[in-house]
C-alpha cells in the first residue's frame, strides 16, 4: 500500500508519517517512510539544489525537471521495490505536490507536469493520499514558531501559498476515491487519530 | 546565431570552442562561450550531481532529467537573452547529447527523450551543430592522457560510447541542414580551421 501525505509547509506532515509508522510497526506491518524531495543520496543532492536559498532565480521549468529527478530515483530505487515486497510506503509528498507548488502555485501548464509526472513515476499512483488541511498563515507561523530553517519556497508570498492551497482542494476533489482532507489546525493527537483511522479504513479494519 | 558542439568525450569540444570564440571576437562579434551540464550557477550544482562518481545508482529516468533541469536554466537565463542581443552563442554539448547519450546510449524511448527537450528549451533548436566525430577508445585515451578527471559517464563501457557516437552519425544524417560532421582525428589546428571554414560559411562570410 502507498500511502503520500500532502500539505502545506507546518502542517504536520513529517510528525503524522512518524506517528503512523511508529503505529503501523506496532501492529506488525513493515514500512518504510520516505520524503520529497529526497529520500535517496542522489534525491537529497537534488534535494540540496531545490532548497538553496541562494538559488532564487531558479526557472519554474528547473524546478520542476528537478523534482523529477528526484521523484524518479525514489520511484525507482526506493517505492517499487518495497511495494513488490508487500511494504506500506508512506511519502511526505509526491507527485500532487509538484501540479499544487508548481502548477497551482507557479502557473505551469497542467498537461506538461502530467507528462513529466507520468515520466517520473512511470505513472506509478499512491492508493491512498492525506491531505492535511489547514490555513497557510497558521502553516507558515508554526514553522517559523518551532525554529525549522525556512527554505527557499517558504519564502514564496502568503498569495502563492493560498494558490498552492486552493490547488489541493481542486486536485482532492476530483479523486475522492483516493484522496482524504483532514483538519490539521487541530492538536497532534486528534490529527493522529484521523490518520489512524483513515488508513485503518483502507486497510480494512476497524482497530489493530 | 546558435552553434552548439556535440562529439564523444576527448574530442576537443572545449578547445575548438575556445579557438573560434577567440577568433570571431578578434573579428569583432560578441559571443558567448557556455556548456552543459552546467553554464549556470544552478547548473554547476546539477553538473556536481550528474559527474559525481559516487552516483553509479542513479537510474536513466533521473540522469535526463537532470541534464534538462540544467538545460532549461541555461536556455532561460543565459542562451534566450544572448541571441536576443544579437550575440553568437557557442554551446559545448545541447539537446542532442541527450538524444545521443540517453536515448542512443541507454536506449531510453526517443519520443519521451524529444518531449523533455521540448520542456526544457521551449523548442528552441541550433542554427548550427558541429559533430566532432572520432574513434571512440582514441577520445577516452585521450582524455585519461591529458590527465582530465574521468566523470560518471567517461566510465561506461566502451560499447556505450560506440552506440553514442552511431546515434550522432543518424542524427547528423537526419538533419544534413543544421549539423556538419567533422573528423576531430585530426590535430587541433587542422580541426580548428576547418571549424573556422564551417562557421565562416554559415555567416555568409568567405573571410574575415
Amino acid at each position: 500500500m502507498f500511502i503520500t501525505f500532502e500539505g502545506p509547509e507546518g502542517s504536520g506532515k513529517s510528525t503524522q508519517i512518524r506517528l503512523l509508522a511508529d503505529y503501523l510497526r506496532l501492529n506488525g506491518y513493515r514500512v518504510d517512510t520516505l520524503r520529497e524531495p529526497g529520500g535517496t543520496s542522489i534525491g537529497d543532492q537534488i534535494r540540496g539544489v531545490l532548497h538553496d536559498t541562494a538559488n532564487t532565480d531558479m526557472v519554474p521549468m528547473t524546478e520542476v525537471m528537478l523534482y523529477s529527478a528526484s521523484r524518479a530515483q525514489l520511484v525507482a530505487a526506493c517505492i517499487r521495490p518495497a511495494l513488490s515486497e508487500g511494504r506500506i510506503v508512506l511519502c511526505d509528498r509526491f507527485a500532487d505536490s509538484t501540479l499544487a507548488y508548481q502548477g497551482y502555485g507557479r502557473g505551469l501548464d497542467m498537461g506538461v507536469l502530467a507528462t513529466l509526472t507520468a515520466f517520473a513515476t512511470g505513472s506509478l499512483r499512491p492508493d491512498l493520499t492525506i491531505l492535511l488541511d489547514m490555513d497557510v498563515r497558521h502553516g507558515l507561523s508554526r514553522r517559523r514558531d518551532e525554529g525549522q530553517e525556512m527554505n527557499r519556497l517558504d519564502l514564496e508570498a502568503v498569495s502563492f501559498h493560498e494558490r498552492v492551497r486552493e490547488g489541493y482542494h481542486v486536485l482532492a476533489a476530483a479523486d475522492p476515491t483516493r484522496w482524504v482532507t483532514l483538519d490539521a489546525d487541530q492538536p497532534v493527537s486528534s490529527v493522529a487519530a484521523d490518520v489512524r483511522s483513515t488508513v485503518l479504513e483502507r486497510l480494512g479494519r476497524t482497530s489493530l
